[in-house]
C-alpha cells in the first residue's frame, strides 16, 4: 500500500472515529466560552475563544496566531509547507468563533454555555449556543486536520485557516484585514463551513449566491402636504405615482421589465433541474407552506426554489407615504418613499441594473414630480463553475461519505464573506456545511447533531484528500 | 312708498352704514373673549361668548337661549313669528363662536384677544383671533338683523340661529343636538357664513361640496416577515401587489376605473364653466404654483379647479409596508397597508363606491394573499340646484351689493355641518361668506377686512330681503 493519503484515507477516517469522544470533549470546551461578539461585556470571552483555537491549531503543528483588529481578534493559522517546491493546492478555511446573544434566556431548557448531550442514537445532539453556528462546524475541520495528522503523512493540500470573531456583529473589520493581508492569505480555493445539508442526510455544496442591488427612491410633488379635499385630483399624488412605477417593475408573467435586466442570466443546466426534482426541491408547496403560502409568486415557468436560487428577483422591501397612523387623515402628501432591491445571478451587472432602475423611474415621472435616489449596496452574484474541478472533487468526496450523491444548491441571499473572498482574494469558495434545518441557530436551544459533527469530520478528510488531487492551475 | 322691506331696503342699508362703528365695537367685545374650544382652561370663556351672543340676540327681540351639551353650550335663537299664518320663508343661520388656539404666540404682532385696527382705507382691518373665523362673519348676520330691526318693519324671512362652540374642536355634540331638536330647527333653507369671497371683491356662494368615502386596506401574504434573499421571487410580496392594485385605480387619462364610479356624476353646466373662465379660475398654474406645482395632475380634459370642485377623485392618503427606517433591511414583509379616499360629486353613492373599491381589490388578489378592509366614513356630495330659487335670489342680492356678478363656486373638501344639516334637517345650505384668502385663519395675526364686515352686513340685508320673495315651497 503506497504511503499516500488517497491510499491510507481509511486510517484517517478510523482515527476520526476513534477520537470522536475526545473531539466532542474539545467542542464542549469551546462551547463553554460565551463569545458573544455583539456584547461588549463578552469581549474577553471572544479573545479567550480565539486563544483556545490558536492553541489547538498550534498543537496540531500549525503556525497560529491572534491578529488584532479594531474589534475582536482574528485567528490566522498556516500548516507547514509552501515554497517553490510545494505544488499542493492551497485551501483557505473560513469560520467564525463568535456566537449570537442568548436571550430570551427563559426559553432555554439548559444554560446556553453549559453544553450537554440530548437524545440517543441517530438523534444524539449537542445543545449549546454556537453548537451549530459556527463552533461545531469549525471544529469538524480542525478535528479532520487532527485525524489526518495521526496518519503521519503530509496533508494532501496546503492549509490555511482564518477564523474571525465578528460574523454575528456586522463584521466591520474583516474587509480591511483581508485587504491588508491579501498576499499572506492568497490561496487556490476557499472553504466555508457555515451552511446546511439537505433533508434526509443529503450532502450539499452551495455553489451559487445571488448578488444584490439596493435602491431607495423618494418622489416629491408639491412643496408641502396638501388637503386632499382641497387639492385631490389637481395636485400630483406621489404615492399614486410611486405605485404605478413599482407596479410597472414586473410584467404579467412576473418578469422584471427593466431594460437589459436579463443580460447575463444563465440558463439553468438541465442536470441541475433534474437533480433538484429528484430531491423533491421542485415542490413549491413543501417549500412555502411553513410560511402560510402555497404557490410560487414570481416568474412564471420556474419552481419556487429556482425562483429563489437561480433566477433574479425584484422586491419592494419598504414603502411609506402620507398618513399611516390610526384612523384617517385626508392628506395629499408631498412625498413618498420606497426601498427596492434586486437579487442578481450569473453575470448581471449591479451598476447597469441600478442605472436601468433609475431610468425606469425617471421615464415615468409626470410633470412637477421629482425623484431622488439613494444607493444601498451593490454586489455581483458569486458562483462556482458547475463543471469545475474543485466542485467535482468535493461533490464526489461528500457523496462517498454520506452514501448519497451530493447536491449542488444555491442561496437566494448573499453570504458577504464569500463575496469578500472573491473580491479581495480573487478566489472561489466551496460552501460545505453539515448543519440541519432544525438546528435553531440564533434561537434558544441551538443544537448540532453528533451525526453532523462525526461525519462532518470524516467529510473534510475525504474532501481535502480529493482537493489534493486537483491541479491548482486547472 | 309702500311700507315693505323691498321698498325700504335703503333705510336698512343706511342704518348699517350709520351703525358701522358701533357694530365694530360689538365685534371687538366678542373678540376679547378667548373662547378657545379645544383648551379645557377656556371652557368658561366659551360659555361667556355664548352668553354674550344670547344677550345681543335677546336685545334684538329674539328668543335666545343657551342649550347645554356634553361640551360647550349651543346658542339657539328664534325671531318672532311662526304659526299657521306666517308664510315667510324660514331660514336657519349657522355659525360658531369658538376659535382656534393662538400658538405660536410669539408670531403675533399684537395680543390675539386684544383686537385692534390695522391699515387705512380699503386696507383697514380688524386683527384678532376669530376676527374672520368665525366671529366677524357671524356678526355680519347679527348686525344685519339689527339694521333691519331699525326700519321698524317685520323681518322679510322667519329667522332662527344656531351658533355652536365646538366647530374648531371636533364638533362631537352637534349631530346629537340637531337630531334631538330637529322639529324646533326645521326650516326652508340654511345659511352658513364661514367661507371666502373670490379675489377682487367678487362675491361667491359655495353651492357644491364633495362627498367622501374613506377606506383602509391591509394585504397579507406570508404569516410572518421573510428574508427577501431567501424568499424573494417565490413568496408573494404584499407591497408589490398593493402597488399594482393602487396603480390600477386610474387609467392613463386619469379616470377612476372602478365599475360604475361615474354613475351620478353630473355634466358641468356650460354657464358655470364660462363664469369660472371669466373669473380666471381656469388658470391651473395660478392655482397650483403657490405649492410648487404647475399642471393639473388628474382627469384629462378638466381644469385644476374643475378637477377639485366638480369632478370626483381618488386619492391615496397613506401607504406603509416593510422597512421604512434609515438604511436598508432585506425584508419581504407579511403585510402592506394603504388608506384610500374617494371624493364624490352629484349623486354618486358612497356605499356603491365602497363596494366597487373592495371588488377592485379582491378581483386583483393573487393566490395566498388576503385583504382586510376598514371603512373610514362615507358621505354623499351636497349641492344646491344651480337653477333653484334660493340660489338665484341670493346671487342677485350679492351682485347688487358688491357691484360684481356673484359667482357660484364649490369646495373640494367636505363641510361637515352642511352635510349634517342636509342629513338631519333635510335642508339645503347656502354657503355665503365674506372672508378673504389672506385672512390667516388658524394662524397668527388673523384679520378680517372692515370692507368684509361692512359689506357683509349690507349683503345679509339684501340676501334676507331677496330670500323673503321666494315661495318656500317653490
Amino acid at each position: 500500500m503506497p504511503d499516500t493519503l488517497p491510499a491510507r484515507i481509511g486510517d484517517a477516517l478510523r482515527a476520526a472515529d476513534a477520537g470522536l469522544d475526545a473531539s466532542l470533549e474539545r467542542l464542549f470546551n469551546l462551547l463553554r466560552i460565551p463569545s458573544i461578539s455583539t456584547q461588549p461585556a463578552h469581549a474577553g470571552d471572544c479573545r479567550a475563544a480565539a486563544q483556545w483555537l490558536a492553541g489547538e491549531l498550534t498543537g496540531l503543528g500549525l503556525d497560529a496566531s491572534l491578529r488584532e483588529t479594531a474589534g475582536h481578534p482574528i485567528v490566522v493559522a498556516h500548516a507547514p509547507g509552501g515554497g517553490p517546491d510545494d505544488h499542493r493546492p492551497h485551501v483557505l478555511f473560513y469560520g467564525h468563533y463568535d456566537v449570537q446573544p442568548v436571550d430570551p434566556l427563559s426559553l432555554w431548557h439548559s444554560p446556553p454555555f453549559e453544553p450537554k448531550f440530548e437524545g440517543e442514537g441517530d438523534a444524539r445532539r449537542v445543545v449549546a449556543r454556537g453548537a451549530s453556528d459556527d463552533k461545531g462546524q469549525v471544529l469538524t475541520f480542525v478535528e479532520a486536520l487532527r485525524a489526518l495528522r495521526e496518519t503521519g503523512l503530509e496533508l494532501p493540500v496546503r492549509v490555511s485557516l482564518l477564523i474571525e470573531g465578528e460574523e454575528e456583529s456586522g463584521g466591520a473589520n474583516l474587509p480591511g484585514f483581508l485587504a491588508d493581508n491579501a498576499e499572506e492569505l492568497a490561496c487556490d480555493v476557499a472553504l466555508i463551513c457555515d451552511t446546511d445539508m439537505l433533508p434526509g442526510r443529503v450532502p450539499a455544496i452551495c455553489a451559487m449566491l445571488r448578488g444584490l442591488v439596493g435602491e431607495e427612491v423618494v418622489l416629491r410633488a408639491a412643496d408641502r402636504d396638501l388637503h386632499s379635499g382641497m387639492f385631490g385630483n389637481a395636485a400630483a399624488n406621489p404615492i399614486a405615482i410611486l405605485a404605478r412605477i413599482l407596479a410597472d417593475l414586473r410584467d404579467a408573467d412576473g418578469r422584471v421589465t427593466l431594460t437589459g435586466f436579463y443580460d447575463g442570466v444563465p440558463v439553468i443546466p438541465e442536470a441541475l433541474r433534474a437533480q433538484w426534482a429528484t430531491l423533491g426541491l421542485d415542490d413549491d408547496a413543501a417549500m412555502l407552506s411553513p410560511y402560510g403560502l402555497s404557490q410560487a409568486a414570481g416568474e412564471r415557468g420556474f419552481s419556487a426554489m429556482e425562483q429563489v436560487w437561480v433566477r433574479p428577483s425584484c422586491e419592494i422591501n419598504g414603502i411609506s407615504g402620507g398618513y399611516t397612523g390610526d384612523g384617517f387623515k385626508t392628506v395629499l402628501p408631498a412625498e413618498a418613499m420606497a426601498k427596492v432591491s434586486f437579487r442578481l445571478v450569473g453575470t448581471q451587472d449591479p451598476d447597469a441594473i441600478r442605472s436601468a432602475f433609475r431610468k425606469h423611474v425617471t421615464d415615468r415621472l409626470p410633470p412637477d414630480v421629482t425623484a431622488t435616489f439613494h444607493p444601498h449596496g451593490g454586489s455581483r452574484a458569486v458562483s462556482l463553475p458547475l463543471d469545475g474541478p474543485w466542485l467535482r472533487a468535493a461533490l464526489a468526496a461528500l457523496g462517498e461519505e454520506w452514501g448519497h450523491k451530493a447536491a449542488v444548491v444555491a442561496s437566494g441571499g448573499s453570504i458577504p464573506v464569500a463575496t469578500l473572498l472573491l473580491d479581495t482574494l480573487g478566489v472561489e469558495t466551496l460552501l460545505i456545511g453539515f448543519a440541519r434545518a432544525d438546528d435553531r441557530i440564533h434561537s434558544p436551544n441551538e443544537k448540532y447533531d453528533v451525526d453532523s459533527f462525526h461525519h462532518g469530520i470524516r467529510s473534510w478528510i475525504r474532501v481535502l484528500a480529493a482537493l489534493g488531487t486537483v491541479k491548482a492551475d486547472a
